[in-house]
């Protein structure tokens, strides 16, 4: 199961009721940020995802509200011991390596890099990817997709005499000679399967770049800073309404979508909400803590 | 009133319970920050402590849990428009200023500067000055006090005809023909008001200079990251006890102790108050959100 918990659910500006942006991915036991505003290392106690058990940053763009908590991040998991082997790797566009260092953040473990559209971390069954969003001219959201693998057939395995010390045989080697001496490849007697794919924008006007990237995903979190009675407002800032977002997720036929990044001007969400799935039925509106597993 | 809220009362490591060092002092309208560690700005929305009226930062020294809340307010506060007049001061010992640039908080509203012992800050009818105390090299204390004045005597007006307009003029020209022709100067109709003071010692073991600073105050704000049990880690890491502090505020005959900066480990402080008001009757330990009229 992939946890997915939106940490910070507030846009530029934090409020009571939500912090600044950060939606964090828990797979393998291993923690993956997407964002990390002021307060994020809170909010991680808060919602309990172990912040020592963080492996990777992705920021999305260079405006405070979604880097600042960096800082306070790597202070505290210094003073927790962490060590220089134990990377923790900070991806962000042109200049957050810069940044970064401002923070003063040069810990043994830190391990920051810039990076551009394409694949920028390599996990274990996993890859991020990066793609150019519109908000600015140095935003990028966030593809994280598993490996595509393979489900064994049970009525083919059945079939062709699969059985016991065979399955991990073929797993391994690819072929393995069945009971009746026939030789039985692993595309046989299994079904290819996707990988689980979570798309993350970060801060982006309407764009194809996100439909594109999004194609097919299980969950994608889109910003939505306002409703569509701020559309202009939106659009000089660069934002998204969330109908923007939810007219992104049903193009890109998404299972599931997240809009956050909501401006503190909306208290009340429940016709954010309505708008939203006017337009696409499986909408959620963030909230601090909102969790989906995957 | 001066109204003082402790924003933040934990040490080091925020947890769910406790944010990071900060205390806000709202006198005459205006806002000072004593310490502003990382979350500050959503503190001061959750406690009604409002961040646009924020005048001056004073950070006790700079381990990163105190001044790293410092980017996110100025950022919000450049979204509102505060404008390059309207400054906020932001005090510090040496090395702040160059802190401070690098978390990006270059807006025309900033006025950063390294500070030592000795007045810092003149504002209408109060100075804060700052001591040295013994947490590393460079960290200070602050002093926070208000101008002397007077008070009327009823009495002695009555009696020296003291009416109406006499009182505008006794207090611009510091003396006035009273009814009968007599020349009645302010000395004799009036009782010398001291001004109210508070003092925040920012991360400091047991010193001298904290008693020394707190003489008479109406309140300490003394730093008691652990009990009694841990006395030695304490000293290691110049630390105070809660005892330690208790002891000071009763050498320094307060008013009133609030011990903040607590450790993570206390999930209840019963233990740790009353150990505090055996040495010390008039403490509390903080927690966030805690509001002392003076």
């Amino acid at each position: 199961m992939i946890r997915v918990v939106v940490l910070g659910s507030g846009a530029s500006v934090p409020s009571v009721q939500r912090n600044l942006a950060s939606v964090a991915v828990r797979y393998d036991g291993d923690v993956y940020l997407f964002d990390c505003g002021e307060g994020t290392q809170r909010q991680m106690m808060k919602y309990r995802m172990s912040y020592a058990k963080a492996k990777a940053i992705f920021i999305s763009h260079l405006d405070a509200d979604h880097y600042l908590g960096i800082a306070g991040l790597c202070h505290t998991l210094n003073l927790a011991g962490r060590k220089p082997e134990e990377k923790l790797f900070i991806y962000g566009p042109r200049g957050t390596a810069r940044i970064v260092e401002g923070l003063r953040c040069s810990y043994g473990f830190v391990d920051v890099r810039d990076v551009g559209e394409g694949g920028v971390h390599r996990g274990e069954g996993f890859v991020v990817s990066a793609f150019a969003v519109k908000h600015g001219n140095n935003a990028l959201g966030y593809v994280f997709e598993e490996d595509a693998g393979r489900n064994f057939d049970k009525a083919k395995c059945d079939k062709l005499g699969i059985e016991g010390i065979m399955f991990r045989e073929l797993e391994q080697k690819g072929e393995v000679v069945a009971g009746k001496g026939k030789k039985v490849k692993i595309g046989d007697v299994t079904i290819p399967k996707k990988g689980r794919k979570i798309v993350y924008t970060g801060d982006t006007m309407r764009c194809e770049a996100v439909v594109r990237a999004a194609k097919g995903a299980d969950l994608l979190i889109h910003e939505g800073t306002f409703g569509e009675e701020l559309k202009m407002e939106a659009a000089e800032k660069e934002h998204a309404t969330v109908s923007d977002a939810a007219r992104a997720a049903k193009e890109a036929k998404v299972k599931k979508l997240v809009i956050t990044h909501i401006s503190n001007r909306y208290e009340n969400t429940a016709a954010l909400l309505k708008e939203a799935r006017r337009a696409f039925a499986a909408s959620e509106i963030a909230h601090d803590g909102l969790e989906i597993s995957i």
